[in-house]
């Protein structure tokens, strides 16, 4: 008998009209919607069709300038996500949200009412967000420093987690004879006094399907995947070949240990960006036709501001001022993804122009053009090569790119045997082969 | 020709199994649905179904210990009034948030979220909270003292305002051809530097349909009237006879002027609890099957936190002890509910059980038993004497109640044609007979 092969895990990453800066100019692109229900309520029952994991938003608590070149507006993610699992009824529901300018108390009620309202189809992308302008949002002058923020946001989770498991199952007797609703001793507070919070609880929403969301990470620094590591039940990454995403895999699942988990307990979700075509030419030909439609001036101010350096400056198909740059350690905001970048200008030898076709479509994520079996393929190689237990699925146009991906590329998945037909669980945690682990509901 | 009547306006304050703190053990209510999605759209479509203006969620960051007693947990406002929203298709949906426990940034992103979800249904009920125990979950000592919350509340107001006001109807340009997205001079950030928030902006939702929710207040202390005179479109009040409600009617509605703003621009809708019967016996019966119900512990122990005394060390059957209570000066949390119950006891000479009992149902809301027909000339009689608006309709027993009021009343009031037959519009702020007040979209 064959022993089962290890199943492929997707996440569809939803933005606007697609993850390519120029995919609002597309002709089939519906920019207009960008602040439509109805719109993302379709791409998440066509993810549902096929048959994904969860769905996931990001979440900025700021507006850039660069709305100027592209589609930056999206609803807010919970109220957006409760109001697509009113029309779904599998799929997981992943939000993000920041431990730098949120309250546990607001952020344990949120998730605990979409887990109810969901069936416990939630998730949380636990970030800790970038940049003075977010600060400037929120009465502050400026942004914690990086290392403060991871530890202030593992206090975070540490408070939530302690107000998910306040309720038990059976907190509630709701006896109508004797006129007792609750047992008030099965119903704990948080009683937390830490460095950042002190929350005294309890939660005033009972136990949740979940008891809480799957809890997500998506920074790759050394901070961040000691997060990963201790606290995390997924991990989102921007890997740009699969040496890099088996170094990678490879580097946090051997931090489990120290926290005594097992490396299954952590799911790595490297972003994909896949290009489907009926032939690997008409592939190609829809990421060249993307690509042309990046408008240079954004490409050379995002670039600038992830850099810390002003590239106005250097002739634009000169070569990248590698030698000009800060170093890693002054790099506050996304430190992963800085490296990510300068790894890449070095090791292709690219000058500013081609950094930013390059990164256009998806900012450093895997990307891949080719027949839906060329795809699966790739696919399939980075999951029995160690490099990923699934993928962060990033369609550079939307909703084209996703209903290509789920109409061509999941069937060939589904053959091989690597991917669901029907979905068997109910809730997100049961989707993604994970169980509750005792020491992640609290630690007290 | 007859001149058009004035139309009354109707709010479903919805609460679990029902206002009345006994309902849940109803031998019909059925409390276990406290967290259920279903339950709460049925309840939505109902108030639907009977063309009410809008649906409304209290909202608390705290568990009370008098969970023992009755159904307190309900789902977070906005998610589950965002997974309504994607149910219904008329009803206003009307959020709790507070002033003092919030960022103005995240409140003005999830209103313009829910407006743009709900096709500019929005409402917004804007309180301040009360208690320490709701400090003690945000990592503070205490509560602020009441001016201090309303001032707070007053800046929270102004910068939410602005970061609505900041998107203009054509920030957008869309332009595939030249790749301009966004005509970035066309949105303003807040700017905003005041005495509790700074705060820059932009918004990185664009303009809502309604460009910012109805505004609600509920607080009904001298602060409160003024903050409603200034900057309110609806007023939630406790009044428990029609002579007390035309009395704060009259008060409320002629401190408009000294802000500029005329009688109509802000709707008063008092509390209200119909009992519904096929005879006035028959709703008078319902009254008392109620009251019956409630648990006189929970009575005793509620009105001691109301009141700041020990109601355990008086004679159940006794008088209310008037001498011994503290001066509504020394009240920071509900002066006005405080002043209401102390009015109630004073002039009824009522005793702590009796106290108890006239207010188990509706917390001093105006209670009324009877057939539709006397039901209806109750709320007429209000409407033409100048003492309502419309009123805030909180059944005491859910969903029962709201059927009958639906089904026997609704038709009553609209034979009498002061109450629509079909929606005429399509946000909340046109339900309600309003228009956006320039005054209202921003100061600056
Ligand atoms: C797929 C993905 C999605 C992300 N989404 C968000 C987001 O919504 N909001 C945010 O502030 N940061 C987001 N981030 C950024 C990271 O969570 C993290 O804050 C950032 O990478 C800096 O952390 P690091 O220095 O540990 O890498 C995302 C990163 C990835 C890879
Ligand atoms: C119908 C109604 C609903 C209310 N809902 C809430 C609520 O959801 N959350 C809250 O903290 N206070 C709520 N309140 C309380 C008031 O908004 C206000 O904070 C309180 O009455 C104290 O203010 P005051 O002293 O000005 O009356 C409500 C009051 C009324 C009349």
């Amino acid at each position: 008998m064959n022993e089962p092969k290890k199943q492929l895990h997707l996440n569809l990453f939803i933005l606007s009209t697609g993850h390519h800066e120029g995919s609002w100019r597309h002709p089939d692109a519906q920019p207009q919607l960008a602040t439509s229900l109805d719109y993302y309520q379709q791409l998440a029952k066509t993810a549902e069709r096929g048959k994904m994991d969860s769905i996931f938003l990001a979440e900025k608590y700021r507006l850039t300038p660069l709305i100027k070149y592209r589609v930056i507006p999206q609803l807010e993610a919970f109220t957006l996500l409760s109001a697509i699992a009113a029309v779904t009824e599998h799929i997981g529901l992943t939000a993000t949200a920041s431990t730098t300018y949120n309250e546990p108390y607001h952020i344990a009620r949120k998730f605990a009412s979409l887990d109810h309202i969901s069936g416990g189809r939630t998730g949380w992308n636990i970030v800790t967000s970038t940049g003075d302008a977010t600060a400037h949002n929120f009465s502050k002058e400026h942004h914690l420093d990086h290392k403060v923020r991871y530890e202030r946001g593992k206090e975070f989770v540490e408070v939530v987690k302690r107000l998910w498991a306040g309720w038990s199952e059976n907190s509630l007797l709701v006896d109508k004879q004797s006129g007792i609703y609750a047992d008030v001793s099965r119903i704990k507070g948080a009683e937390f006094a830490g460095e950042f919070f002190s929350v005294k609880g309890a939660l005033n929403i009972p136990r949740s399907p979940q008891t809480h969301p799957v809890l997500v990470q998506a920074g790759s620094s050394e901070d961040g995947k000691q997060f990963a590591a201790e606290l995390a039940e997924v991990i989102f990454t921007a890997q740009n070949t699969m040496e890099e995403a088996i170094a990678f895999y490879t580097d946090v699942k051997s931090r489990l240990k120290q926290f005594g988990r097992s490396e299954d307990k952590l799911k790595i979700l490297p972003g994909f960006i896949p290009f489907v075509g009926d032939t690997e030419a008409e592939a190609k030909a829809k990421e060249r036709e993307l690509n042309k439609l990046a408008v240079s001036e954004y490409g050379i101010r995002s670039l600038s501001d992830l850099l810390k350096i002003n590239l106005f400056q250097y002739p634009l198909d000169g070569p990248v001022p590698l030698e000009d740059l800060p170093s890693i350690d002054e790099i506050q905001g996304q430190k992963a993804r800085f490296q990510l970048y300068v790894d890449l200008a070095r090791r292709e030898n690219l000058t500013i122009r081609e950094l930013i076709i390059r990164t256009a479509g998806g900012r450093g994520h895997f990307t891949f053009a080719g027949t839906a079996v060329q795809i699966a393929d790739e696919m399939e190689r980075w999951l029995v090569n160690g490099a990923a237990d699934g993928f962060n699925l990033m369609p550079a146009l939307l909703p084209g790119g996703l209903d290509d991906f789920v109409n061509k590329v999941i069937p060939e998945l589904q053959k091989r045997g690597i991917y669901r037909t029907e979905y068997t669980g109910s809730t997100l945690r049961e989707h993604l082969g994970l169980t509750l682990e005792h020491e992640l509901v609290t630690r007290s």
